[in-house]
């Protein structure tokens, strides 16, 4: 999508990958410090090697630091860190290590709808129990615990809930999470027993005015030790997303938090069956969690590639929010956090009708339509999950400001055709 | 262990990594050419950017013509090709995409007895059964179908056995399986019905004179249609072993071999939940799959370099089986491929007696006693399985020659020590 990817970690991965070039001066002192770093805590000086299951321990030291500093001095421990192949992998274990029983006792798993689909395939494939409860629309997506009692009590009948997952900020609703409804969502994880699964992988991708990312992990050390000391948790953090968006290299890490050890020696045993994450993408990690400082030859390059990128998402989180609400039939909620919009659209009823009679979902036949006539690829809102007679699409802000634009104004032109010829 | 690295493979993974090197005349025009290619096949040029689930297309092409290559000419097609986070990765997909059932019903899975402990595990976790078949030690390690008939037969009360997994060249006994054995084992799996699953990650790394590489797939094609085109099967192959021995980029592939369409599409679904292979893996497996060529400027290198590392494995495999038998209560098959030895191992009784008094396996025992007395780590036999009543240990063979000829003496050294103690 025209991001350009961080110099700093580009020159530090490739004089991991050949260590040779550290004698090259064309490479900052800080690029090459970091290398160092990295290899000295690789097998063999080499990051060729395999790594402990649970991540490299001094990447490990350094999420913690990490986490710490986010967190306004909340410690952190190394133990508790595990690296992992993008965050995908990561959930994908807490979810395989949590869920277990047969029949009526089959754990049950809360996750929001609208979804990241990673989470019902996840829960399809281990044959857990998916608790569906609704995002609040009306409320920029926020997060009602009304809402969540009541898709609760309904699973309760017929299997036993563990676990609450929450994506914040949101995919593919764009929303961040105010403090108090993350304090809601804690106080109703104590309560009911859930263990809580923190989804953060947008936890730098926030825009709105007036939203700051609260990391559930902070919010709960603050709520005293009547939570912080009996709510289990888990959050996730990935190099994929944020200024970052280094997606290829599977980079990420978990944090647990209040995990029983007998469950935590289960999960470290379960992770070394695969014997261990990408060093790669943990070396790329190292460089998230520890990116140029203020003394450092690359912080300037650094701070101006990091802002730039924030800043263009911003810009485009707004633009798409105004271009969507300009157009008659197209409701847009404010693109707070996260890299995605996720619209309602207001279809005829002859393209329901006529949906129906080809077997799509009517919002599928809008996006197919729109792929035919513009080659503009959305995800209909189906894939998600949307209340029942809502229809939407879900689109990245990810492209250049000047595509972007294009891009918004053929699917308003696209919208109103689309509108005429139903009606 | 002190194996250097490929400096092709190294240096156009820094060339992928931080592009701006292009311009850098230090690196060869291959290596250049290469890294263009690679990045040509990226989203966005970006090794940055998530891939294909199944992996990048132009690099299971690839893939395809280095096991057409490989197979004196048997067709491969790239949509059979599935790029894996390393070996473990794929071995586990296919496991949990063949296991199913209930009960007596469950799927039943044979391993070879000593196996990787990858299996175990992934069996455990799907709760699929384990079907033990038992290698021959005294035929070096070979596989006998009458064993194989007597496992099955013997699992049929209890599960419903659908796959039958080998490794060859053989973790963690170094054999290398001939032609003939081969054979029986894919009519054996065609009778029986069962899923073939080769685990053929050592495939360059055949050391004995007289042995050779022979994959599956060749032997089934050679076979004839009667065969070719029945037996289902899949292939493991790793960037972590061989000449390369780049175990942290989690690079691998499998191909799959009369897979019925439905099921391949549930394979392409599941491994999609992930997103993709890191791309950094890809890549890297890309230079092991087109290395290179006579014709081009890294190829000397390249040649001396591979060379040395499997000529210094012979050496090693060599060095370490004669050393083990020159040792009175050590029996040491050949190392005829792979990186492993296991020899066997006589202890007297009163070891076998203060083992079960400290609750330990008595070859934990030695090798805890080894450990703490030489600070020289193996792997206990019991952690693979062994037949009742025999004792082993698992060594690799690649720590550097001089440092292996010093370890070996003070095994030896160590195991004359132990036996007369105890005896
Ligand atoms: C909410 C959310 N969680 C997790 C992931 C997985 O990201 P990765 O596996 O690349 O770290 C994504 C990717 O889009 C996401 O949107
Ligand atoms: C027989 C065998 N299969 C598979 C693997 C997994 O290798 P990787 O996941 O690094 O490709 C190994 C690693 O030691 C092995 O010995």
């Amino acid at each position: 999508m025209g991001q350009k990817p961080i110099t700093f970690f580009r020159q530090v991965l490739a004089l991991c990958a050949y260590p040779d070039l550290l004698d090259d001066n064309k490479f900052p002192e800080d690029a090459k410090q970091r290398a160092r770093r990295i290899l000295g805590a690789c097998g063999g000086h080499s990051i060729g090697a395999y790594s402990a299951s649970q991540g490299i321990e001094c990447i490990r030291q350094d999420v913690s630091r990490y986490i710490e500093k986010r967190d306004g001095g909340i410690p952190s421990n190394p133990d508790n860190i595990y690296l992992s192949t993008g965050a995908s992998d990561a959930i994908v274990t807490m979810l395989k290590l949590l869920v277990c029983g047969e029949g009526p006792d089959r754990t049950g798993v809360m996750i929001s709808i609208p979804q990241y689909p990673l989470y019902s395939a996840a829960l399809a494939d281990l044959a857990a129990v998916q608790i569906s409860y609704y995002l609040d629309e009306d409320r920029c997506w926020g997060l009602d615990v009304a809402e969540l009692k009541r898709a609760l009590s309904a699973a309760r009948t017929h299997c036993n809930p563990r676990v609450i997952c929450i994506i914040n900020p949101g995919n593919p609703t764009g929303q961040v999470q105010s403090r108090k409804c993350i304090e809601d969502v804690i106080r109703f994880a104590k309560e009911e027993h859930l263990f809580l699964m923190a989804d953060e992988v947008y936890q730098d991708n926030v825009y709105a005015e007036g939203c700051k990312f609260h990391s559930f992990k902070k919010v709960l050390f603050e709520m005293g030790p009547e939570f912080s000391s009996t709510v289990e948790m888990a959050s996730f953090h990935s190099t994929s997303k944020c200024y970052m968006g280094e997606c290829g290299f599977r980079g990420g890490y978990m944090e647990v938090i209040n995990m029983d050890p007998e469950v935590k020696a289960q999960l470290t045993k379960l992770v070394s069956v695969r014997l261990c994450p990408p060093v790669t993408g943990q070396a790329l990690l190292e460089l998230v969690v520890n990116p140029p400082q203020p003394d450092e030859p690359s912080y300037s390059t650094f701070m101006k590639e990091r802002t730039e990128v924030l800043a263009a998402l911003a810009e485009k989180a707004g633009l798409t929010e105004k271009t969507f609400n300009t157009v008659p039939g197209i409701i847009c909620n404010p693109v707070q956090g996260a890299m995605y919009t996720f619209p309602r659209i207001t279809l005829p009823q002859r393209a329901i009708d006529t949906a129906k009679e080809e077997g799509l979902a009517p919002d599928m036949l809008y996006c197919m339509r729109l792929l035919e006539e513009e080659g503009i690829c959305l995800v209909p809102g189906s894939g998600f999950g949307q209340r029942e007679g809502t229809y939407h699409f879900r689109m990245t802000i990810l492209p250049p400001t000047e595509k972007l634009k294009v891009v918004l104004q053929k699917i308003r032109d696209f919208h109103v055709r689309f509108t005429k010829q139903f009606s």
